[in-house]
């Protein structure tokens, strides 16, 4: 017996368990499909700081308190966290966190940051050097529009293709002890360039990541979509959600209707104005945190495939002409720890 | 036996080998005094490409690949890569990786980030998730220049604090057998801001956070200073390496003249006009590459604590008059495993 699975694929031997989670997110959010599944909402946008850099780091911590709460322990008491966000140098976390007095590994996976983390964090805990980690990220509309696009004030048009960066935050408690959900099998992602330059077809970009992981995620583990009581991509949106199902459609693969993606369910796509769906690290992390963790709670699902993705882009790489890189992380989160 | 010791150290049961390293810099670090210590220094500043960005990933592209040749394999050999720079959104790193085929885990830890990838590498392999795992990292000088400061053209003065940005890069390929020498304790990092506000003076705000992993380190694992033939911090540079030493004195510890910086050694203060030194994520990196795994291969050091650290921050979060979290994360490297 070994840890690696085929090519790609980890099988973790202790698996951990996702002890608690909680998810902060803004207004539009709370005023979308999962309103109800949410920890808190903000009425305010700034979250009572001054800058949207600021608002970002006192959602994180008010989202990591929160979890910590839900999990009974001081934030103190863990062994290591993980986190990472969508701003310049992940100032986001960095201030977020800073004075927690925890040990912690920053990440930069862009919208599949939540991926990272979890998946390192359980590697930590199966691996033996952590009991008890937490994993978490964050993103903002307002801080990344003006770092990513334009300054709000200038009120950009956006293309069809476009996604809407979730103001929100996502984080889980993974502990080595515990009654489940147990992360089983991880499944890193390469990196995957496709050759779109499209920075407003973010969906488009990461399709192919998402569909190369899921690919070696089923071949790896000889389990067949249908396992699954939900696949859910990171923020592909519509129209990368289509493109995957597409390109296991030419496979002969059905994906079935239990494959949806974060960025699809967090907004009302007629109503919300949000043109391709959602995106952003706190889009799949809010997600996860709040509606799947729920559903495992209260017996909706009992196996489910959460694959975050991310565009590993920078204005500066789109301004160069670059293309932009994808990559997803894979991790089999179930009820029950399989034979 | 646990892997867990004290409050912050893990050791590594089955402690893997550094089995291979490469060092690419720039002109001015191949006529420092570790010129004779790199593999490959080049004499143009953008590596045959046409932008600093594009650059700095054609030189990581390089150390990565020289880094694989050195130990014998072909990159899509690697189990796992672990990697990160100072770019936003670490594009140095994503882009120069993109086409390898091999999972990718993207880090964020400002200059201590070759710390966070060797870590997160190690406890991959000694958890049984990797045989063979590639850490790397990059920094730029005219990159990071106009990310971080001012336009190359603008001929910002640079204050007496200030450190030079190395234009380098580093790899290692850290495996699960071989000869040694092996990763036996890391202690990841807590983040330490004490309160400092000069972004000129990187030295003096990430010199809390090494003296705290420091401390740490010698406490969990009741090691003396002296246990280590060098004890080498991140890029602290001039300023932070004598704050370190100030600090440790004021508990009565001398940490003694094997105790060294990364920032001091990679350039000749007197001569190359670097004030108080050398930083940025190559700086540590090229620097353990080059001189510190030579050390050990012609045995003029058994037994290294490598601690390279990091500033947190962002230019948005100076110009919001934020204070600066460091980070160090330290990693002991043996020639033979202790008992």
């Amino acid at each position: 017996m070994t840890k690696q699975i085929g090519r790609q694929t980890l099988r973790l031997f202790y698996p951990p368990t996702i002890a608690a989670s909680a998810a902060v997110v803004g207004q539009k959010e709370g005023k979308g499909p999962l309103k109800h599944y949410f920890d808190y909402i903000s009425s305010d946008a700034y979250f009572g700081e001054g800058s949207w850099e600021k608002a970002e780091s006192a959602m994180l911590r008010k989202c990591f308190e929160m979890c910590c709460n839900k999990n009974g322990i001081a934030p103190q008491e863990l062994d290591l966290i993980f986190s990472g966000d969508l701003l310049n140098q992940c100032v986001g976390s960095a201030f977020a966190l800073r004075d927690v007095g925890v040990p912690y590994f920053g990440l930069y996976g862009a919208c599949s940051t939540m991926g990272v983390a979890m998946m390192l964090g359980a590697m930590a805990i199966d691996g033996g050097f952590a009991e008890k980690v937490c994993a978490a990220t964050s993103s903002h509309f307002c801080s990344s529009e003006r770092q990513y696009r334009f300054p709000l004030e200038y009120g950009g048009q956006r293309t069809p293709t476009a996604q809407w960066t979730v103001t929100g935050a996502g984080a889980v408690i993974i502990q080595s002890s515990g009654s489940g959900p147990f992360i089983t099998y991880l499944t890193p992602g390469k990196i995957v360039d496709a050759g779109i330059t499209d920075a407003n077809n973010m969906g488009s970009a990461m399709a192919p990541a998402a569909y190369e992981t899921l690919r070696a995620h089923f071949e790896d583990t000889g389990r067949d979509p249908s396992y699954y009581d939900m696949i859910a991509t990171g923020d592909l949106g519509a129209i990368g959600h289509d493109t995957v199902e597409d390109l296991f459609r030419r496979d002969g693969v059905k994906l079935g209707n239990f494959y949806t993606d974060c960025g699809v369910l967090i907004f009302d796509r007629q109503k919300q104005d949000v043109h391709a769906g959602g995106s952003g690290c706190g889009c799949s992390a809010s997600v996860f945190s709040s509606l799947i963790m729920r559903g495992f709670s209260e017996g909706k699902w009992s196996k489910v495939l959460f694959a975050p993705t991310g565009a590993l882009l920078s204005p500066t790489s789109t301004q160069q002409g670059e293309s932009i890189p994808g990559v997803c992380h894979a991790i089999a989160i179930e009820k029950v720890i399989p034979n």
